[in-house]
Formats: structure tokens, C-alpha cells, sequence
């Protein structure tokens, strides 16, 4: 056992929602206190990162309610029950672009807010874009718009793109000089 | 008003904790059908990228409850009531690794969450360290480990670094080419 291991002691459940979940869990430190934790349970994502055949990025521009403001941002979407992360990151292209990929390669994969939430985004790339069929959920409305390389890069500088899978995801093109024809 | 808005019509609070709070927002959507949208209040954080003399970066090992295991990060923390980004990211420092610094380069923020969160980390760099005093929260355990670039890397492969702004991080210094004697 790791000595940085926390116990729990106690799991009290706070919330079930659509999304998310919340708990509070008692835990015993290391030194033998106690503290409690707040711990957000999500079913995890997948997100992509589409290159078109003229080297532009595809991204949704979308109202995020937690921010109350519209961002842009690479295609995304929440894994369904039982859905392999391949599949989830094909079908959340298609639906929320109109594009489709036959395959797609994994870049990584990473925690968003480890301090407070289990939320694990799956990253993929693809250059391979053939035409597809938008569907959206039914709560989710968005735009598509495709830029270059640069004009991503202006709208991480500007705050247009403003969270943490797109920023790492621009600066992912711009290490592999991705984008350019 | 953004043609993507969804207008808020109830607001149901649900939880107030110590780190976060969570509501759920009754919203009315751009086709003026009605959804609920599940909330976490976060008061946002700053995590900073520290580059030693000798050209390593700086991390800290720590066991986060979220995920029931022990990942390694670049040193970060939560904004104290009041406190600018900027102070935070000094104290964290120093209280996490025992290094300090006068100055510190702002590189981006970023959401964290955007599909449920409003947490938002404000990113800095420095590889101006000095000899500082360690002092991290009462409940708050952490090795501090001092790695390569290319060690660094690694541990993203092997996913022992495994969050957004410590990946993030990892490919920042790539890019610059930091870290290298």
C-alpha cells in the first residue's frame, strides 16, 4: 500500500443525477486524522481532434451552462453505457460534425479535475474525414466552424478556446506541425 | 444574446461543501424545449511548471481520492477567498515543492470541465527557483520528485502522469524544447 493512501471510512451519497454524481466520502490521512472528501462521479468522455483534407480543425462552438458563455472546442462527448471509447469517439465525430472516420489513433488519455472528480477524457486524431451525418442530442446545439492551425492559436491567445482538451489539442497540432499544407 | 443560449428558469441548489458546491439549472433550450443542466461550483485553482537549475521539472506525487490512486502532477491548488491567481500560484509553490520564486510567467488558463464545472486553472512557469520552506495543508500528503523531460514523458506513456494540466505541461516543454541542459 502506497503510504500516501487514503482510508475510507465512511460513504455518504449526495446526489444520482443525469450527468454526474455526487458523494462524500470520510477518509482516514495518512498521520491517522480524518478529513472528508467531495468526490463528482462521471461516466468519462472522449474527444477528437478531426484534421480535414485542406489541414483545418474542426470545432464546436457550443453554450456551456456551468460557464454561462459559448466556447469553442474539439467534438466531445460523455461514454455512453458499455461503450467502448473507440466507438463513443466515432459516433460523438459523426454526430456532432457531420464527418465520419473509418479509423481513428489514440493520442492520451488524462483526468480533467483529479482534486475533486473521476472524469477521464479519451483523446483521438484522425485526418481521414469522409462525409457523415450531423445528429446532435436533443438538448445539444452547436456550431461547426473549421480553422487553421494559426487561427486556433489566436483563439486560444483570446480566450475563444478556452478549455483544457483544446488548448492541449492545438498545441498537439503545433508540436507535429499538424495542419499545414 | 448568442443564438446557442439556454435561458435559466429554476435554480435548485443541491449541495455547499468545502471544495465544491453543485445545482441543478432547469434551462430552456435554443428550440424552447426545457433540460436540466447538473452544476459544479468550483472556486477555480492555479498550478504552476517548475524547472529546476538543472533543467528538471518539479512534481509532486499525490493520492487523489477521486480516482483511488496515486498520480503525479505539476504542483497546483485551489484559489484561497479572495486571493489572485498570481499569490496563489507563489504559495502553492512553495508550500507543495519548497521551492519559491519572485516571479512567475503566466502561460494560459483553461476550464477543466466545461460539460459540468466551472473550474478553471490558471497555468505559470518559472525556472527562477529559490530555496523555500515546505508547508502543504493539514490534510494534504505529497512526495515531491524532480524528473528529465524525457522522464517526464515517460510517465505520461506509462500514465503514471495521467491529468490535463500535468500532460499539458509535459508537452509544453516539448515544444519550447525546455528542460534540456
Amino acid at each position: 500500500m502506497d503510504h500516501l493512501y487514503e482510508k475510507t471510512t465512511k460513504t455518504t451519497d449526495i446526489f444520482k443525477g443525469k450527468v454526474i454524481d455526487l458523494k462524500v466520502e470520510e477518509v482516514e490521512l495518512p498521520n491517522g486524522k480524518t478529513s472528508k472528501r467531495e468526490i463528482v462521479k462521471h461516466p468519462g468522455a472522449v474527444a477528437i481532434l478531426p484534421i480535414t483534407k485542406e489541414g483545418k480543425l474542426v470545432l464546436v462552438r457550443q453554450y456551456r451552462k456551468a460557464l454561462d458563455k459559448v466556447i469553442v472546442e474539439i467534438p466531445a462527448g460523455k461514454l455512453e453505457k458499455g461503450e467502448e471509447p473507440l466507438a463513443s469517439a466515432k459516433r460523438e465525430l459523426e454526430e456532432e460534425t457531420g464527418y465520419k472516420a473509418d479509423y481513428l489513433d489514440f493520442i492520451v488519455s488524462f483526468y480533467t479535475s483529479p482534486g475533486f472528480a473521476d472524469e477521464i477524457i479519451h483523446l483521438y486524431i484522425t485526418d481521414k474525414l469522409k462525409k457523415g451525418q450531423v445528429a446532435p442530442d436533443e438538448d445539444e446545439f452547436l456550431d461547426i466552424i473549421e480553422v487553421s492551425l494559426e487561427e486556433a492559436e489566436e483563439m486560444v491567445k483570446n480566450q475563444t478556446i478556452h478549455d483544457a482538451k483544446t488548448v492541449f489539442a492545438v498545441q498537439y497540432m503545433k508540436l507535429r506541425e499538424l495542419g499545414k499544407k
